[in-house]
């Protein structure tokens, strides 16, 4: 069977920078640590005053385009995954296509376009559709560009405000890949929950306690529902676990119970068991209760061990280190937390030719994911080209009462007339709105 | 290779009926030739005051679900295609697996859930992935559920409030279908248009002239795109093609154009030729507006022949009988097409078992998508299921001001009161909402 994968991707993040410790964090009066240090945040990105989902979707499709050398009759689909859609109908992939014609000869008039949405897990569900497709044997060798682009935005004060971001991955997903193949086996965990909507409304209605509780119920089920067809998970299979990250606390939270999920019964849990004893099981307590307090009560005692301290430095906090500078990117997340583990392993030098990452995407509403993926060779350099660092160092970074200025520039529901922080260069900006109420694209050399 | 395609479908229409002639072109003051004989529209459904899209796609997939002997764990995977959602997070496929879990024991907890957005088209795109997953080989022996479901509403006096409708389509996506099998074979055609969208709106912003040229233009891009993999196009072919109905006079138009591109060069084109001589050729005309206006004539003319006429009748009129009484359901309109089609053919004796479909979708923004379909034995039985009619009967029949108010009822921008016109039974029906602003729903025995 043909390998079938990410052959190549590329992020793009807003332009604007607003630093939590340093700026939101004393206009509200609180303490810079319960950001950093509560929330594992130091930053978010927000587009500039002509940046939006589309724009940051088309530039980091262009480059991908760029870099890989394609031409638009070698892209069979364009896939686009988001939760910031500002068009009930009109899918942001044909904006993307527009805007991608305006700078190649040639056309994407015979490529497929769509548009999902389901919270955060779409642009997952946009890959697998993109997989499926090339494994049904319906892309006449040619590639899927499949684009996650949110402007995650909250209300302002709402608790949330301080896990805002914005930007845009594109996967370019092919036969024989250069970054990772992708596995057939899938586990799902899903359930209708009210834990964050949005009816009627661009910003989030959140129960952020459900919705933390909710994350990990449909995660341990995901990752049951995998080990269901792929066999039994241990922790030494996978070197790399990247999670869906909306604020890297939330991962601590998802690591730690996978961890003891995924150790049970295993040689690892026999390791432990002498420092903190054997898992809790059911039986042995009389009330569910009583269980869940002594599951919490060694789940906190895991996480104080060597073993799991060595694990989770190797295997989940290297795919943070993106997402602490960018905040939550919604459908992008647990892409960024894909790419930041490769190339946090790629800079010290780690090996993973043919190693696996076990990648654990969760959508609200709700629904987890996992999938496993094997590391190909050409992976490092595929990774050398993300210049992601860069991109976060030229940000603009913004003072409070710009923030409140530029939250106000992407509220669907405001004018505001902010001048531009950053000066276009290569690349495509938003050019106003259209007689039908349009938006329009032009590409600014 | 396994055939993988459409094993069981189930229509649901909303509850109400707006009647054209008797009851909207009088209020309007118009001729009801207008509409009966100008759009081909005898009727429009509306949703009750308990219906929505949730409640008629959750009652469409509960009929297939009971008339099939399914079980939760039978399915997996459940794809809802709208343009009517009301969340810009959740997705409408959340809120129907809740509703089908409370009336069955187990859950859809390893099932994925998944919405599709693209104006009509994206129905068409949620089958695709689903044959492509079960082609994928990743649906582990369950079958998907595909669920087209709308509410079709334009502003009052739009030029396009004639043109409304509410229903929802579900299907089964299987291996070894009972009604018919997909190919592999697709055409597309697509581009960045402007003809219809709903910017942050309800209500869609129409150009209706443009809105013609692209339906027609993007229609013939994906038939030459079909015929580049398939081989080309016969008439003769294909005894049913069913094609994306916003009205029926608008698959009038397409199919006379559709006609004329694929008999060009065949021996079709050459038996009309001594009636109405050959299709005109750019190289005969000095301008393109020439050259339009030669094919124009020559497509008018085509359309009174007596070949035409009957291929008309065969093979393009019947599909159009369901959407007649039930106005523009967007993403479910091909697939009612489809249903009409086949459920003229049973009535009629027609023997469709190994003969070709030829399915063509499209949705404004804009993207044509053609493909074949086989029908396979046990076709009638499961056209003669279908109660479509019947619920036709069954709508209440609403006066001009009634159907005021029961606009007003589906506008998100309004609050109104109304008292339900139909008692429900044995159905899903909305039930208030909840403290996040979400919708609820209740089963009614």
């Amino acid at each position: 069977m043909t390998a079938v994968g990410i052959d190549a991707m590329e992020i793009w993040t807003g332009k604007l920078k607003l630093d939590l410790a340093e700026t939101f964090a004393p206009a509200q009066g609180d303490d810079p640590g319960k950001y950093t240090k509560g929330l594992g945040l130091h930053a978010s990105s927000f587009p500039d005053v002509y940046e939006d989902i589309v724009t940051m979707a088309a530039n980091a499709a262009h480059r991908l385009m760029e870099r890989k050398g394609l031409v638009p009759d070698d892209v069979g689909r364009i896939d686009v995954a988001t939760e910031s859609s500002f068009d009930n109908s009109k899918p942001v992939s044909t904006y993307v296509a527009g805007c991608l014609e305006q700078v190649y000869d040639g056309d994407f008039h015979h490529a497929n376009k769509g548009e999902r949405k389901f919270a955060c897990i779409s642009g997952t569900q946009s890959l697998d559709d993109a997989y499926n497709w090339i494994r049904a044997g319906r892309n006449r060798g040619r590639s899927a560009i499949v684009i996650a682009t949110d402007t995650a935005l909250y209300a302002r004060d709402d608790p949330g405000e301080a896990t805002q971001g914005a930007g845009a991955v594109a996967m370019l997903v092919s036969e024989d890949p250069d970054l990772v193949e992708l596995s057939a086996e899938q586990g799902f965990g899903s359930a209708d929950e009210t834990d964050f909507l949005k009816p009627n409304q661009q910003f989030p209605s959140v129960d952020g306690k459900r919705s933390v509780n909710v994350y990990l119920a449909r995660m341990r089920e995901a990752l049951d529902d995998f080990a269901s067809v792929a066999g039994d998970i241990h922790p030494d299979d996978y070197p790399l676990i990247p999670f869906h990250t909306p604020f890297p606390g939330m991962v601590r939270k998802a690591a730690a119970l996978g961890y003891r999920h995924i150790i049970r019964g295993t040689d690892v849990e026999d390791a432990v068991a002498a420092e903190i004893g054997h898992q809790p099981m059911r039986e042995d307590f009389e009330t569910d209760d009583a269980f869940r307090d002594a599951i919490r009560e060694y789940t906190d005692s895991l996480t104080e061990t060597e073993r799991y301290k060595d694990w989770y430095a190797d295997t989940i906090d290297p795919t943070l280190e993106i997402s602490r500078e960018v905040g939550n990117w919604y459908t992008g997340s647990v892409h960024i937390a894909r790419a930041a583990g490769l190339k946090h392993a790629r800079e010290n030098g780690r090996d993973l030719e043919g190693k696996q990452l076990l990648v654990a995407s969760y959508g609200s509403g709700a629904q987890a994911e996992v999938h496993a993926e094997t590391v190909v060779p050409g992976w490092e350099e595929e990774i050398a080209q993300l210049n992601i660092d860069e991109q976060n160092r030229e940000r603009y970074d913004l003072s409070f009462e710009e923030y409140e200025q530029i939250h106000d520039v992407h509220n669907h529901d405001m004018e505001a007339d902010v001048e531009e922080f950053t000066a276009p260069e290569s690349e495509f900006v938003f050019d106003g709105w259209g007689r039908m109420g349009e938006r329009k694209y032009r590409y600014v050399e």
